[in-house]
């Protein structure tokens, strides 16, 4: 493949699918003949898998906001040098569940004064955005049901009741409506060979020329 | 003591003596009835300490220039926000042995273009300078077979030819001239005893008032 490759990312508040779906899509896309690099943050290349232990790992409280936010933005950018970036100028497809709108949402969430500081740093050490971004919504208790059913100690991210959720969908629909043109908003709720139905619709536009017919 | 605390700094290139210095004046200033806390940059607190080991163990390669310098920033967030403010707001002195303008210098010299990235993340994410720093100033030559005297394998710190050394002094000189306010060149290649003195006097007009009658 020599055409420029793809970058897809998922998001979604957790229990959503969006994992579910970020492999179906990969599976799909390998079946059609496509490369494919599934990867997911925080974490995704060696360097930033070992930054994300050091923020997940241990009391939550260990790390204040910024210096998560630093740590984090830090974890992206090894991702993006040593994995990402690699992948597409393979020309690779690459999908990766979670990208910055996760730090826009979650430590804006979290800090509403740090969403400013979240963005400059993206501009200044960044740079980059997926061509297309899937964000399945999906009612919070539906996904709190499915959430919790999975939840490991280690992963602070799941350590979220129901008033967060809510307040997360919610900030995930506002920036879909910030990124109109990079984000797509897909009803997650429904079965989950439909969901991916529609994941695979809304990337089959973007896919390299050639195989573009096969969708 | 109820007054403000004193945010003073050591900088200078590798074997320069100011670690040393460092010590001398936390010791001298504890003698004279202040509370010192003395720290050292990268690390500091425990969280800065895991993020220092994170950095400089392992291949020097592996993480790029801008993932290093996320991760120091992160490190000295830590630091800030848990060793050296808590110590400020309770009167003490804190002298840090290494602040921002190892990084300025450093990550600057390392890559020239750098060094706007580190200004803007230090005025959105650190926002602190010290009170008064000083720069021992040292011959390159001397300061590298003193460095090498103590060189270890995980300190990549070290790891700095004579060519590298001699433009780092310089650099550290050119930032004497940009911050003269804040920063005070001493003269390093004296003899210890008289370096201190030296150290000492720049930092007497600073001290709380009721103990610089002492010195």
């Amino acid at each position: 493949m020599t055409s420029a490759g793809l970058f897809v990312s998922l998001e979604g508040i957790d229990g959503s699918g969006k994992s579910t779906q970020a492999r179906q899509l990969a599976d799909t896309l390998r079946g059609l003949g496509h490369e494919v690099l599934l990867t997911r943050e925080p974490g995704g290349s060696p360097g930033a898998e070992e930054i994300r232990a050091l923020v997940l790992q241990g009391d939550p409280d260990r790390w204040s906001a910024e210096t998560e936010l630093l740590l984090f933005t830090a974890a992206r950018r090894d991702h993006l040098e040593r994995t990402i970036r690699p992948a597409l100028a393979a020309g690779k497809i690459v999908i990766c569940d979670r990208f910055a709108d996760s730090t826009r949402m979650y430590q804006g969430l979290s800090r509403g004064d740090l969403r400013g500081a979240v963005d400059t740093l993206h501009a200044l050490m960044i740079g980059q955005e997926p061509d297309l971004t899937l964000l399945i919504d999906m009612d919070p208790d539906a996904a709190l049901a499915r959430a919790k059913a999975r939840a490991t100690h280690e992963e602070r991210f799941e350590d979220f009741g129901k008033d967060l959720q809510v307040q997360m969908r919610a900030g995930f629909l506002a920036l879909a409506q910030e990124f109109p043109e990079r984000i797509r908003v897909i009803d997650g709720t429904r079965d989950e060979a439909e969901v991916a139905a529609d994941v695979l619709a809304a990337v089959a536009p973007a896919l390299p020329q050639h195989a573009r017919a096969a969708v």
